[in-house]
């Protein structure tokens, strides 16, 4: 564990894991079982990558402990896990004892892994990603479970029960996700302010990513750091800078304890944005802009994927990028040409929260991705509440692969003005992501401290 | 592939692969078959670490390509890979196709991978890390593969080929190191240089690895980068840094293709050693460059190792630490109470080379680890030969774990005096690591243009 549980660890973690189990205890009345994997070899047993605990886990054992497992049953916590062998401190330092750690996550009582065997009878569980970890799961539960986006029986229950309390932030989480977005917020400026220095991609992300370690806290997931915007998942960091690019990054941290945060931001390479970005990128903020403030509880998300695309398609209309009228541009998806992601995801443990269970914990029940290629990319379709965090990242891209594909291009032929498009080739992809938590009255955003405005932003990358 | 592929591989690639190709089939009759592997989800299924390829893989196809497989026989390479679905460009953009890669790589021939199962008859083989991609071994081969480190028949045979090519590294592999080992030592200056300013181990380590991945670089290994250098593998970051601190960073890099740099240095978190400091600095740096001295052609890499043990132990006593007749000292061990691991290991594609096979690479035929307290962490045990990269690594640790055991207290009692050693408080843990190549003639050293002295160490830290 790369944390210092005797100083950053207080009451506050068993008073909320306790507030947690009991929650759980309201909707499940099967034995819980979690296990939280463990770490995998990179190039050779010894050389591994670093451990990262089930999300499911880390919600209900706060900490990130490898090879180990918990049991909930109506409240009580039982914790399973081995001690480290004495030979151990030779090489890893004194490290906390199975009791000390029980007693820092309020566990009721604590056993050697061992002891797991006798107490999986009709216990419910979520398959966890690392395949030894599963593989004993299975023989644990004597069982085969399904994947954790397929969840059947008492499973499935659990599934849904978890969902209902992730979905709703507690303060201990707000607490963690506060920091992971304060951290991510100094990453942002790190990289704006070291773009005049640096000459490729790779070194705009080393002054971003060295800004996270030095907080002790890692990458939220592979940082997107590029004068290439419009490739959606570009996780190379290998072009560089030249006077006239935009530079988009994508970088999040995630704390010790496993709370990820997920900002975005464009700036320009020489610390200007020309007319035509600054036109564009007016457009992307002013959908960023009604989105969040169009955020409070039941608001149906799907809507704000909707408001974006609505202002989207208006600011291509005004800018004479597209052709018609805004209502119809969107019923046809045409904002989705330079648009073709949704809104944003859920956020928390994991970047997309609960990913793990495919659209489970992103789609209310009964309620399927869209076939429409303007909708089907959306993450999230939920009435909002409070407690949830959502990311709200409208974007703008031109992205040759749709734009160049014979069915798009033979589609959208008229409503696209394509020789204006032209005008704009130096807006290849702008984003604009921020963290936004729906409060009772409307909402938070936990990163605003990063700006967003275009004067705001030249005066840090300059 | 975070490379860019047209730019950075030029000839030299493909005429090294087709050299050590013909060079495995001078030792190797059967068709051999080395498999990629693939990345891993972390806390979901997209959410991957970053993939790293099989190192035996790597230095036959030279590129990080997943999801791939190689067929080698009598001088010939087929590539087996699929090209990414069309709708991958929008998420990842263009990528080369598979004959792109081709005739990058040399191959003679490319195959989708499905092809794969036709071509397996009496291939050996090295099973990978990892598990996904190991079962599809254990299935295409249509055998129960042992792991990489006990490998029998035609595996056997196949491992101890590969082992004879890779202990000598050839000029493009020495390029990649040297690039790895110039990179490291950037990272180690601005950690030197970071240091006045930093209040904590995980800052210096930002310092450091921001510095690597603003060089398109990954770490070889878990850094470390601590005030409690006598934790021998501690990969947390989280102590303070007080004044009268030695701090240990043994931090490496790893270039895109793989290979690998491995450094050490100990310096004062002031700036300034104190004379105890200096003292023992002195001890380790003297066997550090004694030890370089010696290498060259057939010295056993053993008796490199007990000339460090010989001089760590003639310095302790020359300080008061130890009792007695060097020679005596070292034959019952006592460095070993301050020194306990071996001077280096094997470097090259892997920052302990091919430790995936256990001892078989580091250990000579008929030889095996030794139980002597002193010997048996000793990772090489060989004779030298050209073109062997190895590590000197000597250390002055007081592990708490081993000075305070009742059984090294009770051996040890009349050696040391432990009255003065209780002066010598503020060393916990001193390292100096180099990375040494073995030439016709002696020895290059890779990473020599980073002091070792404490003048220039206490000139680059304040
Ligand atoms: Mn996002
Ligand atoms: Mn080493």
């Amino acid at each position: 564990m790369n944390l210092d549980t005797t100083r950053e660890i207080d009451n506050s973690l068993s008073t909320t894991l306790q507030q947690r189990r009991q929650k759980l205890a309201e909707l499940v009345d099967t034995p819980v079982i979690l296990w939280s994997g463990e770490s995998i070899g990179r190039n050779f047993p010894a050389n591994r990558f670093p451990f990262r605990a089930s999300s499911h886990f880390l919600y209900f054992a706060g900490l990130p402990l490898e090879k180990a497992a918990i049991r909930l049953e109506q409240g009580k916590l039982n914790l399973y896990l081995d001690d480290a062998p004495p030979e151990a401190t030779l090489w890893h330092g004194k490290t906390p004892t199975r009791e000390e750690i029980a007693a820092m996550i309020g566990a009721d009582r604590a056993y050697p892994l061992v002891e797991l065997v006798n107490h999986t009878a009709n216990a419910a569980t979520i398959a966890v990603q690392n395949y030894h970890t599963y593989q004993q799961q299975c023989q644990l539960l004597n069982r085969t479970l399904t994947p954790a986006n397929a969840p059947t029986g008492i499973d499935l229950d659990l599934t849904k029960a978890i969902i209902t309390l992730r979905l709703s932030h507690d303060r201990f989480a707000l607490t963690e996700l506060t920091k992971a977005a304060q951290v991510s917020i100094k990453a942002h400026q790190s990289g704006m302010k070291g773009t005049s220095q640096a000459t490729t991609e790779a070194e705009v992300r080393g002054a971003m990513e060295g800004v996270i370690i030095a907080h002790n806290m890692s990458c939220a997931y592979g940082s997107i750091v590029t004068v290439h915007g419009e490739v959606l998942h570009n996780e190379q960091y290998l072009h560089s800078l030249q006077t006239g690019d935009l530079l988009l990054a994508d970088v999040g941290a995630e704390t010790p304890l496993g709370w990820a945060a997920d900002i975005t931001r464009t700036w320009a390479v020489s610390g200007k944005f020309s007319e035509t970005q600054r036109d564009l990128y007016q457009v992307v903020l002013a959908a960023h802009d009604a989105c969040i403030e169009k955020i409070r509880p039941g608001v149906e998300y799907r809507d704000i994927h909707l408001l974006a695309a609505q202002i989207i398609a208006e600011g291509l209309v005004n800018l004479g990028i597209l052709k018609g009228n805004p209502d119809d541009l969107v019923a046809m998806d045409a904002h989705a040409l330079f648009f073709p992601h949704g809104i944003g995801h859920l956020l928390g443990l994991d970047v997309h929260d609960m990913e793990d269970l495919g659209d489970l914990a992103g789609y209310d029940t009964e309620r399927v991705r869209s076939d429409r290629f303007g909708l089907g990319y959306l993450r999230l379709d939920r009435p909002l509440r409070p407690g949830m965090l959502v990311t709200i990242e409208p974007g703008f891209y031109q992205v040759p692969a749709i734009l160049n594909h014979p069915d798009f291009r033979h589609k959208y032929q008229k409503v696209v003005n394509w020789k204006r498009l032209e005008q704009f080739a130096d807006v290849r992809g702008i984003r604009i992501e921020d963290d936004v938590l729906v409060t009772e009255s409307g909402s938070e955003v936990l990163t605003a401290a990063l700006p967003t405005k275009v004067e705001e932003i030249e005066a840090l990358t300059s």
